[in-house]
């Protein structure tokens, strides 16, 4: 059975979709930020980067959503989530994920991650005031060039779906108008009217809510 | 036939090596950065986000380097640049791609692009200060936990050596001690006896002199 380590509002969201779209069975396990589990000794084993999301499979373990989200598309052929008949198709999803996790979530980073790229921080604070524009500006991109509806692919649900909807969802918080890319705004309702999605999010928010009612 | 974007000294040149080592028919096309073709109208109908590389297929047009070198394994499997028959295997060279991409291509992008995520010249400087540290704990995960050798993935040779060795070419520049990472230093001179790889290093240096003979 596979295992996704996860925390919620992060990109764990994205491969913890996949899996409930694919009918996959697989186990949760919380990574708990508030305790800092993420860098603790038990997590370091499983992943040394100290991040989430890492899939633990019969073979080994995987890391890095791109590559994740892939590797249940390729498991689980039946449930269609990436063209795997055709290389330039399932490219076209890669590219767009890779730009995804290389370019919006990178610039997304900025506004809470700043320490990964300097230790000032007056040029973290000035990191902080840009990430409303280069943000924007990625969502540009998306809203002329990528998404062209229903689904980011076209006609056909794919991985790049639940990628995108899970950074969109930090869109407003990163101090972009939620009102300037309606295509993405109409991706993110047709995303929220799945089951699948539905089921992702209330199975991390209640794991949540647990730990914080044990008080930690 | 294949037609693939390039600029000298940026991250095309992993496909152009892969290109190469797949036996691939294909033209390469200069994009003169010191000209700013990049943002002239004519590369902007190939590639809106206005940066290298892009390939011209005959069904369409990629970007991002991690989708198009699965793309190129994908299209000359005989030349077995990717372990293709296992999902796992192919997960984990797209893991290794989506790291170089997202986190070593991005921490080193601050010494040089850091107007992409402030336009405050105190902290543009501030990055690149903090650039040597940044690509250092990249290079440490990539020496400690994915260079098994000879190659990245171990005894074969896939799309994620070329990338690898791309990068790694701005170690020195980034200001990281050459010496302190051994298996990527053995790396990049095994990849420099290749071939493919001096063939593709040699057609991009040459095309960067012809240009500049020419005055531009």
């Amino acid at each position: 059975m596979l295992e996704l380590y996860y925390a919620p509002h992060t990109c764990s969201l994205v491969t913890h979709i996949a899996l409930e779209e694919a009918g996959a069975d697989f186990e949760l396990h919380l990574v708990d930020f508030a305790k800092d589990e993420q860098r603790g000794q038990r997590y370091l084993a499983i992943n040394p980067k100290a991040r989430v999301p890492a899939l633990v499979t019969a073979e080994g373990i995987l890391t890095e959503t791109p590559a994740m989200v892939i590797f249940v598309a390729q498991t689980y052929p039946e449930a269609k989530l990436a063209p795997l008949e055709s290389p330039y198709e399932l490219a076209r999803v890669q590219a767009v994920n890779s730009y995804l996790c290389s370019s919006l979530q990178v610039a997304h980073a900025h506004r809470m991650r700043g320490h990964r790229w300097t230790d000032e921080e007056t040029a973290i604070e000035a990191m902080q005031r840009f990430v409303p524009r280069s943000v924007a500006d990625c969502y540009e991109y998306i809203e002329d060039h990528i998404i062209t509806g229903p689904w980011v692919m076209g006609s056909s649900y794919t991985v790049a779906d639940p990628y995108l909807f899970t950074i969109a969802q930090w869109r407003e918080d990163d101090g972009v108008n939620p009102n300037q890319f309606p295509k993405v705004i109409g991706h993110r309702n047709r995303m929220l009217e799945r089951p699948a999605v539905a089921k992702a999010i209330a199975d991390e928010v209640g794991s949540t809510r647990a730990v914080n009612s044990d008080g930690s």
